[in-house]
């Protein structure tokens, strides 16, 4: 089977083992994930315009362009970036959803972006309205190439779903200036907050202009020569400087930008299939799933440097877990999968969606986390914005860009990695369409059935991820059970002419289960966590009145129940119920340290704790909250 | 009995239970903190004059007197601080131990400060030398009165040491500056930083100047009032600007901050007798002891504003425990002391002194911790100066001044609070001379000898505390066993006629004990550490070669052995054996989370675990280390 290569925009990628389907070939109609889709359409997106405009952000563009005498607002140099990031947004929701109202909001902050760029092609209000003198003087924190990237990902993604060309001259014209000024044998240096690079290539695979795929090899290539200053105790690993990216066996350093480089170092791999990249993509991919990642999918064990910690250093109070960083993470092993065809970067894909990163979102959409911990005493809310503004519109445009996670192709098939309801329109080769639709009640059902609606009978293989946290999946096509089904690198493997009417159905059970930690993440010694299907759970203050969660305790030999609560934060969820305890601690009254007692000489009194998805926490007000429950 | 009143520098403070001696009247001649104080003497002095010259701090002040033409060195506003601490330092030793080198060194360091003062009395090199019109301008970040104040406390001792008044006239012409700037009805504002209030109060104990003594009542009342801007995510309570003193019920913020307020407040208790400034140093106290401070003394859990975090937040590896912070807790404890008679604040003093505070010196004197983590996976080492250099002259001043902290007095006797082997001689009111010698091994040993070598033979009480980590403290009087003697707020009193030769043996044993938290400290959870009298042990790397420290667990049923280790760190030390084992982790190979299993089921392969000093660790190179062990 042969999918149109014209229908999908990553199908051009010589080194890719699988391709990406246009955004719009995928859609979400209902369940989970449609439904937060739809909050990021009614509630986030025109939020995040009103703060921009409330931040002062547009205005930094409108003052810029000379339409208004004002100082610049803000006190970073990077807001530009928060207005790129909503218009990529947008673009991905203009390209599932055509809707005039969006578009013309969109357009005349596109107008207000280009009138404010300068005639050479320079773009940043920040440089242009407070210090015009010192363009690229400080490449390490001034973030003017993080903006030209967040820029160029907009031009790119506006463009492909309008048609339009006016974000895409702003940004070429602005990578044109970047090409005249960095290289070899120009100015040699690259910049502290990578993004650039990936969007480099994005708006080389846009354009087809292979200068902006040497640019972005260029700002790759350079780094980890020293070419960075430190800023008091942030050291060159703080920004990836400390050794070249070939040589990196780890994760280090402030992780977004860990993850961006990534992405984009792996993009290079997709373009050029240099081995030495795509080697240390995978060192350093199991450095951090190795020890240095959150069961949460977040990343960041420390505030200072919002830095990855020494291996096993995950400590759930005090980390870091910028949404940013699990977006970030996605970005990367997304990449990742399509370079290896290896379900073990969509488990992660799945762990982060589910968790780290939809944690920084409110159920009504309107307020963010920037940092997630795992373990709250109280007293922590989502904002509606912030100063540093980055995660809001980075969760607005992985929501609207999201159903292009679901799926992918190659010359042999279709592969699905994430499961919700909703349809596939494809092309095939022979000029008849492929269409499937989806149906699950996924992630609080494991049951999922894949129709094939339309099809030319052709054999091509479907392949279903069985997500790792499964045991005993099982699959059924027409109602008959495949036995032992052929599985590779974790897909199961239905190789097969497929008709329309066809119909699979997946069921992978979703039983609770208790997760524990290597013995050296010291931070949840002796603590299990509650896990069902790919949703983390944790237990919240709200569900148990009068209890101080950190006197909560969980036997772990009795059993789990999963039970349905209508309504809960909204939409509803699965919540678990489990035997646990609640520790008396009368006999510590004002005492701090003690002589030691016996182990397990603390009494407890039953009690029946209520786990909800750790994403779902913080809704019914700034509870006391933790993922990891000690042993009872 | 009573001592006279012209002997005692702290003698007339009208609300002090009891009274501090002066510091040259109590000597320690040899064991433990004489080594300590040798090593200061000989290295730590001297290597700070040359850091200070290395670093340009001096400069600073040669350019500022006119001197040198140069840029101001260093980015911190308050590196003058630096500078008034070593003199502060210099001067404690010069009352001890007069050295003409010292001496000549210290008095040309004061030239230069005085040549530095501009006429109307204003003294800070940075803003003298780079931001001239903003004097006053950023009270909450600028530092210049907390420059002021190290100052005041250098003049005040160093006046006292040497009887010059050099430095002295320095500080009264710049306080007098202050009293005209501020003060209600002329700048109502206050120092983001604390110390100026403790400091004032030392210049009106040195000069008998009442509006000094106004000044620093001010710059307390004035907190609280939101006076003071946030910077980011520092709020009002980093900077104790939440609450007003006196309703405040938490120590919060910035942990030296902090301390350094609570030891001006109580210095205003003690000056004034106000109820309500005591009551909320108690309710603070209980706070900070009853879940905000590590076993170590030390204190601060968060790197983010390098603050007190919330109740049992106490994580041993993302600690703060700054080295400032730990003395600052000496600081107030020791004013607490005086205002209460109480044995818990020497012991806190204690705990801070063997543990939280001598980690930040290296054995050999010339290098330091900034922060003090009480688990290191390796890598952290002491450093010869820093950046921000308050913790090394912070260390000087307080080992130079520690005999101070050994011994009080009020009108019905001596309280001895420390134990070391050392002299006191004192003149009573007879006229006749008291003296006293102590001859202990303590902190290895918990045999004390008190001899009475000169005395009047009229009758006193000799209260000797009895450490709240000790059971069965045992006292002989002449060799006679005193059987259940009086014991008040944890000192045992001795009442009766002294006379020369009269001999005190007193027994703390000392046997290793295992020491829990209290179970709402997640980060210790299911875990001992190991004390010996008041020092805290930790596991290091160096005595475990090939083992993983984060791998040690400890047997709570075992017995623990002391055994002494000579040479170990130089000076020799106890060091504890225990039975311990190491987790052998091969089933883990690669996975970071997984199905839990039971509870126990780590293979475990036993050892012999080594515990040394808390203090004495990463003396042989930046080895892991850990104070709390996991139970095996």
């Amino acid at each position: 089977m042969h999918i149109s290569k014209l229908t999908s925009t990553e199908a051009h990628l010589p080194f890719a083992r699988w391709h990406g389907l246009p955004l719009e070939s995928v859609r979400l109609s209902a369940g989970f994930w449609a439904a937060w889709q739809d909050t990021n359409r009614r509630v986030t997106l025109p939020h995040g315009l009103q703060m921009l405009e409330q931040a002062g952000t547009l205005d930094n563009f409108r003052v810029a362009a000379g339409f208004k005498d004002a100082p610049y607002r803000g006190a970073m140099t990077f807001h530009d970036s928060d207005v790129y990031k909503w218009l990529e947004a947008v673009a991905y929701e203009l390209q599932a959803n055509p809707d005039p109202v969006l578009r013309q909001q969109a357009d005349e902050v596109i107008d207000l972006v280009a009138a404010a760029q300068q005639p050479d092609g320079y773009l940043n209000t920040y440089y242009q309205l407070v210090e015009p003198q010192s363009r690229w003087s400080d490449l390490d924190f001034g973030h003017e190439l993080y903006c030209a990237g967040h820029l160029f990902e907009a031009a790119a993604a506006y463009t492909r779903a309008t048609g339009t060309t006016r974000l895409l001259d702003v940004a070429t014209r602005f990578a044109d200036l970047l090409d005249a000024t960095f290289g070899p044998g120009k100015r040699e240096a690259t910049s502290g907050h990578p993004v650039v690079e990936l969007a480099l290539v994005k708006l080389y695979r846009a354009t087809g202009n292979a200068r902006y795929l040497d640019l972005a090899r260029f700002f790759v290539d350079v780094r980890g020569r020293g070419v960075m200053r430190g800023l008091g105790w942030l050291k060159s690993e703080y920004h990836q400087d400390r050794v070249p990216v070939r040589e990196q066996d780890i994760v280090e350093g402030h992780a977004v930008r860990a993850m961006y480089l990534n992405a984009g170092v792996t993009d290079l791999y997709l373009e050029t299939g240099e081995a030495a990249l795509l080697a240390a993509m995978q060192r350093q991919w199991r450095d951090m799933t190795g020890g240095k990642m959150f069961v949460t999918g977040g990343l960041g064990s420390q505030y200072e440097g919002e830095a990855f910690g020494d291996a096993y250093e995950l400590p759930s109070d005090q980390c870091y877990c910028e949404t940013c960083a699990a977006i970030g993470n996605v970005f990367w092993n997304w990449r990742m999968l399509l370079a290896t065809g290896e379900a073990r970067f969509a488990d992660l894909i799945e762990r982060a969606l589910f968790n780290g990163v939809l944690s920084g979102l409110s159920a009504a959409g309107d307020s963010f986390f920037y940092i997630n911990p795992l373990l709250s005493r109280g007293g922590y809310a989502r904002q509606p914005w912030y100063e540093v503004a980055c995660c809001p519109p980075n969760l607005m445009r992985l929501l609207a860009s999201l159903p292009q996670y679901f799926m992918s192709h190659d010359d042999g098939g279709l592969q699905v990695h994430l499961y919700g309801t909703g349809t596939a329109q494809l092309a095939l080769e022979s000029g008849q369409p492929l269409t499937l639709s989806m149906q699950t009640d996924y992630p609080w059902d494991g049951k999922i059935e894949l129709r094939i609606d339309e099809a030319d009978g052709s054999r091509w293989a479907l392949r279903l991820r069985r997500p790792g946290w499964c045991t005993g999946a099982a699959v059924t096509v027409n109602g008959q059970p495949v036995d032992a089904p052929a599985v590779e690198a974790g897909y199961i493997v239905l190789d097969r002419a497929w008709q329309p009417g066809d119909v699979v159905q997946l069921d992978l059970p979703m039983e609770p289960t208790l997760v524990e930690a290597h013995p050296r993440v010291d931070a949840v010694r002796d603590s299990v966590s509650i896990q069902r299907g790919p949703v983390v759970y944790c237990v919240e203050e709200a569900d148990h009145p009068g209890v101080n969660v950190m006197d909560l305790r969980l036997d772990e030999n009795a059993p789990l129940r999963a039970v349905w609560r209508e309504g809960l934060v909204g939409r509803g969820a699965m919540v678990v119920e489990a035997s646990g305890a609640v520790a008396d601690l009368s006999a510590w009254d004002g005492l701090l340290y003690r002589r030691a007692g016996k182990r397990g000489d603390l009494p407890l009194r039953p009690i029946t704790l209520v786990a909800i998805p750790y994403h779902a926490w913080a809704n019914r007000g700034a509870n006391a909250m933790r993922v990891w429950i000690p042993r009872a």
